[in-house]
């Protein structure tokens, strides 16, 4: 099968992604010809797409059967009007493991109150305060997606009693799912550490304002490695000054970089993380894609198609 | 059954089991009188013990059939040549369970390098490099009893490459297990981050000396949270010093309290935590203890009965 790939993405992804790429390409029996210079956009029969200064009008790609995401988050590209294709966003099983790494390390560092230790290395000997087990520890998980479930799933494995939260209901054996405003009341009003991997959507945007916030029992911590704009940020600092947020770690922002001069960067219980959570790994997202354009041509559906009227 | 139990540890000890122990006894149908103060020895059926000023000649305990450790390490209690009577190491699932946590939280703060954040807010986004996911990161577990073998299942289940050591040969699935003395060197060579969860013994003490130190990869972390004599300080030192050795994160010492003026507590590529890897816990301990002596009492074979000659 003979199939034409515009790659739309930075100059980076490119030398990134296609070495990996052609060979999945390859071994999924395509032959493919990829190219990140565009010729005619009507010859065009899939864009494998990132955020980029270039691609914004999707019109002339009137042959594309497909625009398939290098990112998982989608909110940039799906919402543009131009784009009538199917977008499919990009389900990585190294991501996932990589997101679940984050979750669990930085869960465990809260849990166990590493901070302390690394910080304050001043030869007292506190040997007094001994954590609970995480038995003994609520998390939440928001968002129940391949991302959150396979997290929610890790940290259950380690006996921290999960609940989670979605938007619409899941079932997931081991933890206690809820969904509904009601389910996001029940679940914040318990939770000691909350994990935030929702998409980013008119709905979830500022999920957790300050009358969420304050819903949160005394102390309790913020992981943020989702979307910037799931958290309003000015309610998150004046929770941490009034001492009811214990501390936030962030990786996501509304303006990546985060700039200098942003208040996380200083405040003594926020941890900024620059996006480093989880990113798509070329070898094994490559793999995706490959599959994907191969169940296309195949007339088979194609996985992680976006639903448009939801956003992702 | 009625039985009589001597409670020979400090008075704190006395403070925190006695009442969750006094509930598992009757749990486990037993009558018994239960008393941190000694009348007659000849009269005592049980010592429940852990190391404090007082108890060391067991030889007037003509009548007593167990001595049970509050304690997993019994290297203080296993040598003296006064007790002959059988002696029970502590196996407790609470303990289990900090220690894995503790283990998987370090583990996982290494692997993501979450120093640089946590110790760094300085405003720059460094966000180019990208640690390795787990099954790219090879660690290696010393040590492959109750705690060892639970923390490596642990972290294989996060998809780390798991090595394991034991003095005698172990099959566990999924964990590439060695034994004796070549198994070790295969075993330190290939070990990004090393994990030491022996007992101390003869055999063990020293066990990470200047030789083996010499083996690891550059750059390897340690973190030890078994027994401090496990890691030859000063060769340990050295080989900070040498940048041979990445970090060391240490639960345990030869002395303890750690001494303020140790070179352990300033060395920036050290951390100390005070021996809160893992505790015993009452409410689950206290269950193991009576159901060994309901076992005792019943003719059944007591579980964890230490090896003399092994010592643990």
């Amino acid at each position: 099968m003979s199939v034409t790939i515009h790659f739309a993405a930075s100059r980076d992804d490119w030398e990134n992604y296609a070495p990996h790429l052609r060979r999945a390409l390859a071994e999924a029996g395509l032959d493919a010809a990829l190219s990140p210079e565009l010729g005619d956009p009507a010859a065009v029969d899939y864009i494998v797409y990132a955020p980029h200064e270039g691609l914004s009008d999707f019109t002339p790609f009137v042959r594309c059967k497909a625009v398939l995401s290098l990112w998982a988050g989608v909110e940039r590209i799906a919402p543009n009007p131009t784009l009538t294709q199917p977008l499919v966003r990009m389900v990585d099983p190294g991501m996932t493991e990589s997101m679940v790494e984050y979750v669990v390390g930085h869960v465990l560092r809260h849990h166990l109150g590493m901070d302390a230790h690394i910080l304050g290395q001043d030869g007292v000997w506190r040997n007094r305060v001994r954590p609970p087990i995480a038995r003994e520890r609520n998390v939440a998980m928001l968002g129940l997606g391949v991302l959150g479930s396979s997290a929610a799933r890790a940290l259950a494995a380690l006996n921290f009693p999960v609940m989670g939260w979605s938007r619409s209901a899941r079932t997931i054996p081991g933890i206690d799912c809820r969904s509904g405003e009601d389910g996001l009341r029940a679940v914040l009003a318990r939770a000691e550490i909350v994990v935030l991997l929702m998409p980013l959507t008119a709905e979830t945007r500022d999920l957790l304002n300050a009358e969420r916030l304050a819903l949160l029992p005394k102390g309790a911590v913020i992981i943020n490695p989702g979307r910037g704009p799931l958290v309003d940020d000015e309610a998150l600092l004046a929770a941490l000054e009034a001492g009811r947020i214990g501390h936030a770690t962030l990786d996501v922002f509304r303006t990546e970089p985060l700039p200098p001069e942003h208040p996380f960067w200083a405040h003594p219980r926020v941890t900024v993380t620059p996006h480093i959570a989880a990113d798509t790994r070329a070898v094994t997202a490559t793999r995706v894609i490959a599959e994907n354009i191969r169940r296309a041509e195949a007339g088979e559906p194609m996985a992680n198609l976006v639903d448009r009227g939801r956003g992702y």
